[in-house]
């Protein structure tokens, strides 16, 4: 690799039809060349009460400490538990797929005793678990995934999952990436203590920052901490008084990504969310049917089938990653390959944000057809 | 705020010469307008190769483990820290400014032992206070602020105190925000170990990623630790291996920033180290030489300061806030306020990356002799 002579950059446009990133948004793309200023003029400081408005909207809830990390989806997950978690606390996880897996991974390294509750990938819990898991044992913090992006599966139940943990003590976070701005997410309604997405699902923006609100109740758990969060540059009360009236500098926010996140909120304000949770299920609904047309089978039951994020079993015999080339190098679409436990055995299909049209559903359709030859 | 009635982003623009960000460069822009692929798309692999190339070239380094992590230029300094320390560590940190005190308190958030080595704002440490320091007391890891953004003042000497840390079986980190490819870095000659920067300063790019690389004896270091890497998102292992010939899925990389890296580091290569370097002395002088004809004074002795980041004392008897104020409104020029212990002493100056230019120069020396009348 010569870095002397490199050629101008000329990426391939694809059809990002996979677990994400997905299609960003042309208003998105105009709002993101717009002049970069400083993270401390008063135009940007604005642009973040904008924000958080608008997060509130998006997220159905008046949690006042409402914000971005400056950070992918992961980066809002490492938020939620550096913040909450304390050495030798007891964090429950519900594992049934690749993200689950990977906030008990990352709680042990906060100092938690973590504990699991499992299911095989693409099942989702029934509410009465926790009842059972935390009677067993009470655990200070729950964390569950709303839309496993790895299985394509969607937990239901929140309202009464959420009330089971408040009753124990406990408080409860949600993984919200690939759900937030493309099915309901109702915070306050449900009780979600603290909720965390991406910018690069359902909100139609290019990857990078991390939405995050946190209730009064887990705003005070952080409040009485007896130890510093450990992690500087996710620590929420930190950040928390950079979005406030005081505007303390804590680390620089990358602008842009801000000017696209506001536009792409924008956009779902301007469209009403009932709305866009109709066009999201409308257009999976259509790749459900034509996918079952062809005789392949899905790997969710559909009464917990996520819109946004569809897996596919691969039929036997069929080349996995071959599908997925053909369809990238001949028709620039990408799909997403299996994770985890599902590895080889399925495709991964988004329908996300501005992904989630007609038009790409019978594109896919028929280039799959085709790929396929059926 | 209502979220349902806000006005199309339409932010004025500014001429940048505070302390970051600094003004993108027109050509950074439009790559970062290139359309969006996927993290694992053949074609964003492909561009991780070549900014590794690329960063090694402008680190001056045959690092291999040479990469960015997906923050701003703290998460660059955070990457470090987690990394290496393990609880009980011992960590020195060169504290001469507000940086290496947010690196002292980093530290202990991972559980270092740590001592300060401390100098007032403005000055810099001479390589014989390492060797006393580290005499009477090893240290695992050695931290310094390369070029400090809260004083101006440029840290001299690093070849000695890399030399002398290592002697006494140390690795040194040096953070190199405020100098990397505004001023020479060179990571192998002078023997630096693990060295981060931000995008947004001297990389002419918008704030987002940092680029980190780290010596075969810091990776080594890293192998061989005990515990995990008390830090998910930033553990450098697993992001390597996504970097790396695997391709592993960490997380989604922030690909319109990386578009824009890309560029930022092909201008540098296309405009050459020295006469980059020799372009922002050459602006730095000019800006020195017109600050003080104009009868000002700047905070930082000529023998060490930066020539991306000049500290300029506030005249007794003016408002410093007020100054600030008239540039950015009546000329939209923003330049930054002091920091820490030099809050209201002094104005700071950046003329970094596509904001060193000798009209940039002339227009800001111009504005403040109006707003000063002098």
């Amino acid at each position: 690799m010569d870095p002397f002579d490199l050629p101008d950059l000329d990426p391939v446009p694809r059809l990002l039809l996979g677990p994400g990133p997905s299609p960003v948004h042309p208003r998105v793309m105009r709002a993101m060349a717009a002049p970069v200023v400083g993270h401390l003029d008063p135009q940007f400081l604005q642009l973040l009460d904008e924000t958080r408005a608008l997060l509130q909207f998006v997220f159905q809830t008046r949690n006042e400490l409402t914000l971005t990390v400056s950070g992918t989806g992961t980066a809002g997950m490492e938020a939620a538990l550096a913040n909450l978690i304390e050495p030798g606390d007891a964090v429950l996880v519900g594992v049934n797929g690749y993200f689950g897996g990977r906030v008990a991974d990352m709680a042990v390294r906060y100092g938690a005793e973590v504990r699991t509750l499992e299911r095989p990938w693409g099942e989702v819990f029934d509410p009465a678990e926790f009842e059972t898991a935390l009677r067993q044992r009470p655990a200070r913090v729950v964390v569950l995934i709303h839309a496993e992006t790895s299985t394509g599966a969607l937990q239901p139940g929140l309202a009464d999952i959420a009330r089971i943990v408040h009753e124990h003590g406990g408080l409860l976070v949600l993984d919200c990436v690939t759900s937030l701005g493309g099915l309901p997410v109702e915070v306050d309604a449900w009780g979600i203590d603290i909720a965390y997405s991406g910018t690069q699902k359902c909100l139609a923006c290019p990857p990078g920052l991390a939405p995050v609100t946190v209730s009064t109740r887990a705003r005070q758990a952080i409040q009485r901490r007896k130890t510093k969060t450990a992690n500087w540059y996710l620590d929420l009360s930190a950040i928390e008084r950079y979005w406030g009236p005081e505007h303390v500098y804590h680390h620089t926010a990358p602008i842009s990504l801000h000017y696209g996140l506001r536009e792409g909120l924008r956009l779902i304000v301007g469209e009403g969310l009932e709305a866009r949770f109709a066009r999201h299920r409308a257009n999976a609904e259509r790749l459900w049917a034509g996918l079952e047309a062809m005789g392949l089978a899905l790997h969710v039951p559909v009464a917990h089938r996520l819109p946004s994020l569809t897996t596919v079993r691969v039929p036997v015999g069929v080349d996995e990653a071959a599908v997925r080339r053909r369809l990238l190098n001949d028709y620039h679409i990408e799909v997403g390959a299996g994770l985890g436990a599902l590895k080889g055995q399925v495709w991964r299909i988004g329908l996300m944000g501005y992904g989630s049209q007609r038009q790409n559903v019978t594109l896919l359709l028929s280039a799959l057809a085709e790929v396929l030859g059926r």
